[in-house]
């Protein structure tokens, strides 16, 4: 048995007993120089480190050491889920982050309006960074595209960028991009890796030729390239795997779709920190297990900007007296990855991660940062197993074998 | 996916970075009594202690917990091949360490001279030890030998051990070894355990009937026994799986033997560490991973000479900065295994290890050793990960997933 889930569904212990998963997006971070301190070690985190003080600390390695994750991989590594086993498709991913409700019968694809010339090659990848405006206007009319047996749906995400969605019976994920990753060649004919696979593509060249004569007179928009084309893996949902009652309080839509892939609930969070916390507070009673996420330390790093990754993470911070006063069982404080300003993007290095409950083995740590985490209780783990960490001190869990 | 080789095969980044992996052989030690230091710790080694003032310490496990791996093992772990899965027969090993240019048409034998007796019963399973002298004489008459359908070769290695590579199509490379590990007996006969093999079987059958007669007359070496009959184990390449041009410095020809195994090229080392700088140097633009191989913190362990071993990490610590001087993108420090003077072996004991390079989140470590290592950034990690380490802070990696 080395499936972590086959463990879990196994030694289920049922309890009333409350876990809050509170994460700071990109939380991990690097010092500018030799002897300085990370992001997280320069903020003022008087909650954090009250925290570690009754908790245990650790470092978690979202996918494998050194391996920088996506959002995708690294949330559903903190949701307990081996992001190596479940390969989240880009398609997916991009319908989850315009708050698409995929369901298991659907195909998605990211698509890129293009220009194309009169022999059909393409001139422009990107159809001249049209605008959002007007992108969102060509969405509409392709989305009134339909072919027998199955429901098309168009929508736009942003700029160039739309999500094609398929849904129907038998469809297959495995279908090459057609973009060709360059000017000066035609868009390349969607390809089945295999007999279901091969249906969804013979779907999406009908998609296209019917989206080549709506879009013929919508130069530099007159034409469209499929990439990321995929189904949504079979994911075991987590009140199975874990018998608990799971929500999501996330602003981002991203975040949402991931949760919703592990079949969480979804909560309306609002817009501010603020709101995410009204609404934990007010759902408090009918959950056990909160997902609560904050963009904020992930974009701000992205950014390159220390000292902004270093206010957002004293934001983050500010909220955990209301996180507290609801006396969870477990709070956890963990990110999904590094996002080191210094780097300008995600990184490889683990993330610093905290476990607070009744029944931690105090590792006399003093505050939250990575340079306590590095010797801390937890020790250096790969984020996987954190929800075993959770259940298990959350009393949530039977002991393995007699 | 869970093979690493999937993963770096798909996260490759085009990146014209350089990485230098320097091998001190055996490099980890023990303290010869309790409070006491390591051979690491107790020798002097102001270039390593100053690179741990800006890298990432850890400890390397060669193969799993309490595990001494042999050279070919360490090394496959930290060129990144899990240890486990390439298992390197010794017939192979014993080829590779005489730079013999095995070919995947290969089966190599290990060879020990015997003596036997009129009724064919062994009486000496070392032939008397005889000298190399003559054993290397006798090896170049069996080296006569000829089989139809295959080439032979046949090669000396030291004293009654030798070399025996049988070349040719569909031979397969698992039959038993012929020498009963006893006197009082007749070797035992080679048999295949498929059909492959038995023709392996059949050919080393032959070899031994035409040896048996060659040798007749120098008695004590009128036969021979084999062992460790093995092909070489299809290994992914490493330009294949990470995208490196790699090459190898190293002295003795194992270890050029094993870094030719995953097909790093092999460059003139010469015969002093003097002698791999000044290859280093002159091969710099050439190549984007260097494998830096020196043997005599392992030599002096397996010596059981605690101060030798001393001496000899000094003389390591000594050629750094001519490394320094070329700026890697990325210089790792580590071992194939553990070799304490105090117990004259290889050991099971996890390895001090190094990443230095422009992102390291420093770990405060003032000096490089086994107490240091403990408590790094890196962790304690299975050997196989390093190169994830390596690629990543090298820049040469993309972020798996979105």
């Amino acid at each position: 048995m080395t499936d972590i889930h086959d463990l879990t569904r196994r030694l289920q212990r049922a309890s009333d007993s409350k876990i809050v998963l509170y994460v700071a997006d990109g939380l991990g971070g690097l010092p500018l120089q030799p002897g300085g301190k990370t992001e997280l070690e320069t903020a003022n985190t008087p909650n954090l480190d009250a925290l570690a003080q009754r908790g245990v600390l650790g470092m978690s390695i979202p996918v494998l050491p050194g391996i920088a994750p996506g959002s995708g991989p690294g949330h559903l590594g903190l949701f307990g889920y081996d992001p190596l086993k479940y390969d989240i498709g880009r398609g997916v991913l991009e319908a989850l982050g315009i708050d698409f409700a995929l369901t298991d019968r659907d195909v998605a694809v990211r698509g890129n309006f293009c220009t194309v010339d009169d022999n059909g090659i393409i001139t422009d990848r990107r159809a001249g960074r049209i605008s959002s405006d007007i992108a969102a206007k060509l969405c509409e009319k392709i989305d009134k595209i339909t072919i027998p047996g199955v429901e098309v749906f168009v929508r736009h995400v942003k700029e160039y960028r739309l999500v094609i969605v398929i849904r129907g019976d038998g469809l297959g994920g495995s279908v090459n991009d057609t973009d060709p990753q360059r000017t000066g060649a035609a868009p390349l004919k969607p390809q089945g890796a295999d007999s279901a696979s091969q249906k969804t593509a013979e779907i999406l060249a009908e998609f296209i030729r019917q989206a080549a004569i709506i879009l013929k007179d919508d130069a530099p928009a007159n034409l469209l390239t499929m990439r990321g084309i995929a189904k949504m893996p079979p994911i075991p949902k987590f009140q199975e795997v874990y018998g608990t009652r799971a929500a999501a309080i996330a602003v981002y839509p991203m975040y949402r779709g991931l949760a919703r892939l592990v079949d969480m609930e979804i909560l309306d969070a609002g817009h501010t920190l603020d709101d995410q916390m009204k609404c934990l507070e007010e759902n408090w009673s009918k959950y056990d297990f909160f997902f609560i996420h904050f963009k904020y330390t992930d974009s701000t790093g992205e950014d390159g900007n220390f000292d902004a990754k270093v206010k957002r993470t004293e934001e983050y911070d500010s909220a955990i007296p209301r996180i507290n006063a609801l006396k969870p069982d477990v709070l956890i404080i963990s990110g999904d990855h590094s996002t080191p300003a210094k780097m300008k993007s995600h990184s490889g290095h683990p993330v610093p991660t905290m476990l607070v409950s009744d029944i931690c083995r105090f590792d006399g740590s003093k505050q939250f940062g990575e340079s306590a985490c590095r010797v801390g209780e937890l020790g250096m783990f790969e984020a996987r197993y954190l929800m075993l960490q959770a259940l298990s001190h959350a009393g949530r869990l039977e002991k393995y074998g007699a």
